[in-house]
């Protein structure tokens, strides 16, 4: 494990950050071609928020904060903090001193692959968060990580000015270089998904619309009626 | 896995489905003898929402969404979708689309062994969900399963035009054959659960109402002051 | 596993249980040394609420409720009822009714080392409820346990008697005897906190309150600048 | 529940049950259409040892064994005693004890939902056992469950007189009124795995033997060099 | 968390702590009353091996191995090494030099509530160890905790000097206060168990032996052939 | 995700495979600074073995194992396959056929972070296999992936022509670009081992060795003989 602390990293476009916030998780997931998302297993503290920001990132030893205090010291107004753990932690890491700092700083959140506390705080601050845990458990100041290199939290590397996306469905990560295609693709995702939803509020069925009934025939998928398939033994 | 589409279930009667929506899922599963629940793991992503309905149930592959496709079509006016997965999986094969789709068929929500996304938009258009996970991570359209033959989900078998009923409790199936019984047997425990609400609300406690004293006794149960067993060394 | 049922548990002084209460739990969690706290997997099912109380233990056998039975007679105004497993269980052991007994008698809410149900009513009702799980399933009341011996709950320790405090950060348990150094110093923690709040929300960092920049450089932390750190192939 | 024990169930034909034993759990599973399977949690606690038989199956309340002691006694030459649990259980439910009552009735082995203990005298005998956990946890005899009834394990139905097939890759089940398709499809798939399998010895590709380069070319999938990848920025 | 290292520890006497060995994991829990397991997470990285010693106990900072050092120092000729960790952690604290070190001082194995590596060498040495995880993930010597204060592992209580059994089965810790008692209902239930073994190896039934068929009957347990319970529709 | 297949990956001297087998994956992982392990989820499949070769890798779809097929091409002698998967799979991907068609071609184990099965069998071959779970349960071949671009296991990227280490404790990753200064630093601690080895063999403490002591003190560490910490009360 290297012991650096990187600094001026660069950040993208704040309108393209503004933009994927627009566009959400689930939207720019799939638009980068399913891949980016954090899995369901670093949720919201909160319902209805959603923020988006470069990434700065910390890597603590399991129980210990020390890098987080080095990582407020490098974001800037509209950073994210990313909060990694080098062995699986469940440590209340984040709380709302740091939520306090970060504010300052004009940082709208933080994602953490530990344990976040004070959720009540943090949620009347209106600073987002989304963790693996939430816990009280408070932690030590005592054994070097890094800011600013890459993490892997989720089987995503996050590196410092990626940008991540936050909201109700998790959070997805678009690396630097691919900022522009992924807004490129999400925007045409949003605009073929608002055709779909249109056509779909006026009863067309995906089986239609994206041509799946030869699909089905091909795979051996066969129809039934129910009072057919009960008399052939296929409800057993 | 037989791959089968299954038509014109026949459903239940509607007056029947309302009432099981009235009693609740914990009231249905003590009535049905303590059987039924789907367990703690499929949690609703609102509060305060029940619904209830015949079951149209659909298999599908790890990652792949093809038979909710196919599933959609067989849904009808007040049916509830329930998506099994024929391995473990995390991935988000629900979300908002598919709800549009099936809000205009008249389906108040969807059950799910997987996960849902859109969680936010799910909640804003009021469609229920209760699933096994939370997630953005996108699916395919390449493999085979089944639709409206009967799934197995946390250990519980579900045929299509079960009743499931839904709300902050969890999930809860009523077998077809089972409604008239369960139906009686809920409106029974309803009525005692109101005179034991009533009499506990004037202080009666349950080891008197339900006569468990005698039990405790037979058990070998001793009460004890905390002086008298300090002294004896039973609060070590 | 003794088979007794502990009554006339001394309990703490009301003016104490108020002070933890307003102190909350990651406050008292580090004010005792980071001791005390039931970790991430004992959550609330309401946001928003505090509540304290000496604790009314009782150990259930897995899916059976009739120790809690027991218990609900040796709870007092303003004590909080503590449920544990002799073993691991998903039961829905407690509900709605055990609210409304419980609520007759000034209890304000339940810890259970198992599952809660009816959390709907619960929510309704105000009566607060941290547990494990959340599930319908139901139990029966076969099996001899005890009340007011010590349980352990995620690797702590609880007494009858002892403060538990519980919050939307989870819950912590303060022993009888360190009712008052523990108050002490939370206080003295609440008042470092406001000043560092103060600190930070004018802009200070960590790194300089409490004295780090020394620790990072003996640790052989050192700065890089991202082109520096690129160059070096540190960021790959 | 219903609190029921079944006799006389119809016992299958033994040289079936001797082949299927031969094929194993992962031929059988496969010949079946992919289905079956218990899953990765129900794990042996030995090497080396495979056994089959007719299920006699226990629907016991999680850490209370009395309905295995009824089940012994159902248990005939050559079946397989298959234990499941009202709820999830952690209990070492079965032990030495029962392996002995059950080797005298010339019972192979055990599959069991919850725990097994005595570890190291079943494998001195020679018992097989299959289970989710290992425990010394003891058990009570105290509430009602069934004997011989469908059971739902890890997502399978297993009811009496199926058979169950157990080896190092887990455990499948046969519904009785699949056994002869089974055979003849297992039987099929081995002559089918032994010809693949000469061929691979010989060097034959996958890729050449089922025909997928075609579906390689469908999917859309190129080939680079390392060199082509490494200059197109596609190994990051 | 108190940093404590307790020295002069009272052993129990050699001749109860071979006898405990003796007895087994399995036996003593169900002599002490079904108390004392550390449940099925803490396994063994061997087969057939059985230790039992007084604990020498250790609790480390997550990912920090510096109590373990000063743990060695406390440990005797028969003690046995139990580390805790003051949250969960999957660090391979403890390897082959640790055991090296416990070799030389008379140590037979380590119970751990993280992980330990080097278990072929392990394996090699005949040192036993039982560990909630196997990972190669090192640690660092940096923060403070304890030895020979007490520790909670799984859920068990275990003092310095406490009797620790580690067999096939897991785990089971005896108070010292409780070694006399468990010797004796130790040995009277291996008297009885070998009755019952006698008994079932000539094919008693438990259901006999245990009087337990009055008791199915009281439950409402009732007996049906299978051709009339699929008669009665009570197979589906 | 991008459907690539690389070829012609260029692979690292096989005396450097030679000595990082050698030195085993505990000794590599701290010698590359505590960091390249797989963690305690991905658990060998038997005791004893040891393999090490560059990685040929292939992303999967859960319940697919068709990039498999096309992954076997690309390994050649030496070479160790590496399994991954786009999302949480318990799919058996790889079983004995796999394994002939490799080793065939040279390749002396597999690396899956879903399921492997034929576990006896491949055993009996003496094909080593690292796996996150064993199961029966099969897959299609319907859905693309790829091949040898770099893959996140259990928060561990590999490269193609990365070198894996596998043996009892679990998998480390060597980065290519790594690999000299790994053998040099392993060679190093290995030699501080053996000194460290015999020493301790001599009876010396860590504490000693390591010059814990002072740090203990600095850490506020006191020492209490047993008596005197029971007399203040430390031991409750």
């Amino acid at each position: 494990m290297k012991n650096l602390i990187v600094t001026d990293v660069p950040r993208p476009d704040p309108a393209d950050v503004a933009k994927l916030r627009e566009y959400g998780v689930a939207t720019i997931h799939e638009a980068m071609g399913r891949v980016g998302s954090l899995g369901p297993d670093i949720r919201p503290i909160q319902q209805g928020l959603s923020i988006a920001g470069p990434a700065v990132t910390a890597l603590c030893w399991p129980g210990d904060n020390l890098m987080i205090h080095a990582a407020v010291e490098q974001c800037g107004e509209g950073d994210v903090l990313v909060v990694g753990s080098a062995a699986p932690s469940t440590h209340g890491m984040f709380g709302e001193l740091f939520a306090t700092a970060l504010s300052y700083r004009g940082v709208p959140g933080v994602i953490s692959d530990t344990a976040v506390r004070d959720t009540r705080e943090l949620r009347e601050m209106g600073f987002g968060a989304w963790s693996r845990y939430v816990s009280a458990q408070g932690t030590v100041k005592a054994t070097a990580g890094h800011v600013n290199l890459p993490l892997l939290i989720a089987g995503q590397r996050i590196a410092a000015g990626d940008i991540v996306v936050a909201d109700d469905d998790g959070v997805v990560v678009v690396p630097r270089a691919k900022i522009g295609e992924t807004i490129v693709a999400s925007q045409a995702r949003l605009e073929k998904e608002a055709a779909t939803r249109a056509a779909f509020q006026e009863g067309q069925l995906g089986l239609d619309r994206y041509g799946l009934r030869p699909l089905l025939a091909d795979l051996g998928v066969e129809y039934r009626t129910h009072a057919e398939a009960e008399a052939a033994g296929e409800l057993a």
